[in-house]
């Protein structure tokens, strides 16, 4: 294990934190909330001063295999989620450490869970309402709150392979590191150098993130709203500034119609494989439509849309409304955000079934969402049915096709082995939250699965009218972990908690 | 595809399906229930004359590949299900073919959900309630149900395989057979030829079925509530002859607690692979009680008893009915019986998240009960922590032990695609009965699981007090199918519906 690189890395990845502070700190300086600065400069006073520790001798190998890279990235995960979770206690919002850290994983991992009641979100909106917040808003903690989606999204670390020197990673390999954050069955670099794949990432990562900025400017919110709910849009992360999702916003928003389209789009948008708009910028616009995986994913958001529309036109009563919250509903669920423009838990069973199968489905390899990824799915579908072709034909030889190319045999047996593991896990903390809060099995049931994909709101006592502070702590940390395990795809993560790593024979 | 000795096979098959309905018939006359008795000899001249002309032209090529194999065992149980679903029909204990359908299914598969509400039980114990089956008492009937589970649990090719002639299976290869119709990921001949294995496998069932009957007759039931009993516990089947499972049983039997004991016991043992008892036949007595999977299997009995017991201490009150009650259940579900001494959807959310959990643990390979097994969780489980480990050491060469063997690749892939296809065929039942019935997510998920793992009783609308009578013909078909795919492990019944077979390029 090359232990010096590892500590060089996650030094960056401090310093990179810190420096990210920056901007929630400024949000909190224009709107004069003075005594909250002091949640941010504290933890950055820590993350330079321990980043700049860690980054001063530079390791001398700078090589990273496939072992450390996973590790790295697991641990640097965890890292930031214990300093991220400081502005929340130090400013108030979330006095509890633990349920800070829970909030800020969920954060980080785009997932969108939250443990915050509608008192909380009072101090956002009615500062005057909570006396010993009177002297502090919380607008910086909640764009805080916002930004950690946007981090989370296309990954930290990926952001420091886009700002690191060119010279530092020559020859160092360190595409091990970008494959264990960027989700998918096989990440490939679109142009030779990682440093450069990296950049046009975050590139078109910030330019879909303004236009959907600008949308919603267009449709009525003001820049903080406009900016915050584009953040949590484009990490596919979920977190709203309005207590109850979605829903409440109708009322203060100009156009609130127009931002709900708006957010559907593109949820849909940042839940597609990032590569295709390379290919986009590049002019193969034709072969990008084509992919088959946004084709596969298309057919999933229209036959669930048609699901949860024939179950709730009840309800809504006319086609509009009906299909606007169904899509909505649908394009949040399975990009993994979790916004909700109403509360689904109350909405027909088979609405509720069809958007608890689409949480495992999820988004395409290569974007912002969690969940299984489409990809994912259809390989290990038809490396199956070609298992069974073979013991129909003996003599055929197995290959399994997906965009159009060979599939190895390598990122098959991943597949098989990340569905078998993912659903291991997921069982284990079935029984376990179950053990520790014993709720309904359509809470429990949920709640993982609303953790593990990255999604947020479960149903039942975790549905979108309600959160996740009345869990036990031991039910968060074990949440805290699926969420992690669900945005690392599981094997960094289990590298982390591996003897094997740490200890040699 | 040699369908010439597909058709031979299924002949004796429908000729041995005619013979077993001669027993009901037997109960039927010796109960004095003359008009039923056409429920009987209607469908067993249907079965012996096509059956005959199916056996007649005895095939020139004799052999049977795995795909044939494969296929006859699919196509047999759905043809065998057609017409054991008769006796039901004719005697208009269950009027409806699709209910009586699902029921037979539901009988042969050893799941054990049912169609049958407390009217219907009237008939059996009290006749002179029913006006219209005053003159028909249903007692054979109702054997024919127990039956079916005995018959469902070994298999009933085994038992074609058992009594045919030994010249019709030399060179034959009629193991593909048995592989076909024996749960678990790796099925071999105990003794050189198939038909003593079978033969040594039908002669420990029969034995052991009839020490459960001696202890229940011990226990104070008469010889047709022990018979019965004990057919639906070998089976690991579940159908029970009164209308609450085991709950009511406790007022008609002298010794009912000894009976719960006997019968915890007996399930589990049938749970356990068949092949350690001819190892203990063999003096091989250590060797089998070391075996891997019967610790694994224990230690999950163990474990999940444990659970159970700490969440219905407070319902019980005291150690002795909690313990009882709770090892009952456990063994129930994890062996796939589907007994019930309480309505244990009333438990705790500890409790039946438990149960919902070793649903899909099930039984040991080579057993009559059902579920994913052991061995094949166990072997999955190995497989992925080996792949994991070949990240960390990429020089390290994989290797999987189970039973102090080194499992082969095909074996290990072949459990991964099991889980996996296992893994859709449940989400798309799922889904599809979400769509027909709209239940709760607690009822359709549960239907699926007591299904699919050959169980019985779920929870919600399909509980252990409760019946699928309910749910839509729709619903009906499509769960009658995951039992078929759940007992004959998925690849049979896929490979009836894949057009590969059928169709040749």
């Amino acid at each position: 294990m090359n232990f010096k690189m590892m500590r060089y890395i996650t030094g960056q990845l401090l310093l990179a934190e810190g420096a990210l502070m920056a901007l929630p700190f400024a949000v909190s300086l224009i709107y004069g909330e003075f005594s909250s600065l002091w949640a941010f400069i504290i933890p950055m006073a820590a993350l330079f001063i321990l980043g700049a520790l860690m980054v001063v001798f530079k390791p001398a190998d700078k090589t990273l295999g496939v072992k450390e890279g996973f590790v790295t990235v697991g641990l640097s995960w965890i890292v930031l989620s214990l300093f991220g979770a400081l502005p929340f206690v130090i400013s108030g919002l979330i006095p509890n450490y633990i349920d800070a850290f829970f909030e800020t994983v969920s954060g980080f991992t785009t997932t969108g869970a939250s443990v915050l009641d509608g008192a909380a979100f009072g101090k956002l909106w009615h500062p005057e309402l909570s006396p010993e917040s009177a002297m502090m808003g919380m607008r910086g903690v909640f764009f805080w709150r916002s930004f950690t989606n946007w981090i989370g999204g296309m990954g930290v670390l990926v952001f420091v392979l886009a700002v690191m020197p060119q010279q530092d990673m020559k020859s160092s390999r360190l595409v091990h590191v970008m494959r264990a954050e960027m989700p998918g069955p096989k990440v490939d670099k679109i142009v030779p150098t990682i440093k450069k794949t990296a950049a046009i990432m975050y590139g078109i990562y910030i330019v879909m993130t303004l236009a959907c900025t600008a949308f919603l400017l267009f449709g009525g919110m003001d820049l903080y709203e406009a900016l915050t709910t584009s953040f949590s849009a484009a990490g596919t992360g979920g977190f709203a500034i309005w207590s109850d999702s979605m829903t409440s916003f109708y009322g203060t928003v100009a156009h609130p119609e127009f931002c709900v389209w708006v957010l559907s789009i593109f949820m849909l948008l940042f839940a597609i494989n990032f590569n295709l708009y390379y290919l986009i910028l590049t002019g193969k616009a034709l072969s990008a439509l084509f992919s088959e995986e946004l084709r596969w994913f298309s057919g999933f958001v229209a036959a669930a849309t048609a699901l949860v529309a024939f179950d709730t036109y009840d309800k809504f009563g006319n086609i509009a409304d009906t299909i606007r919250h169904s899509l909505f509903q649908v394009s949040s669920v399975i990009s993994t955000t979790g916004f909700a423009t109403d509360d689904f838990n109350l909405w027909g069973n088979l609405a509720k079934t069809t958007l608890l199968i689409i949480m495992f489905i999820g988004a395409c390899a290569g974007s912002t969402g969690g969940g299984i990824k489409v990809s994912r799915l259809v390989i290990a579908l038809k490396s199956t049915v070609e298992e069974v072709r073979h013991m129909v034909h003996p003599r055929r030889v197995k290959t399994v096709h997906f965009e159009g190319k060979a599939v190895d045999k390598e990122t098959q047996r991943g597949a098989f082995a990340f569905i078998i593991t993912y659903a291991f896990i997921f069982f284990a903390s079935f029984l376990l939250v179950a053990i520790f809060d014993g709720r309904s099995i359509e809470t429990t049931f949920s709640a993982i699965a609303a953790c593990i994909n990255n999604i947020g709101p479960g149903l039942g006592d975790v549905g979108p009218a309600s959160n996740y502070a009345s869990l036990s702590y031991a039910s968060k940390i074990i949440l805290s972990f699926d969420m992690l395990f669900g945005r690392l795809e599981i094997f960094p993560m289990l590298l982390v908690f591996s003897p094997a790593v740490w200890f040699k024979k």
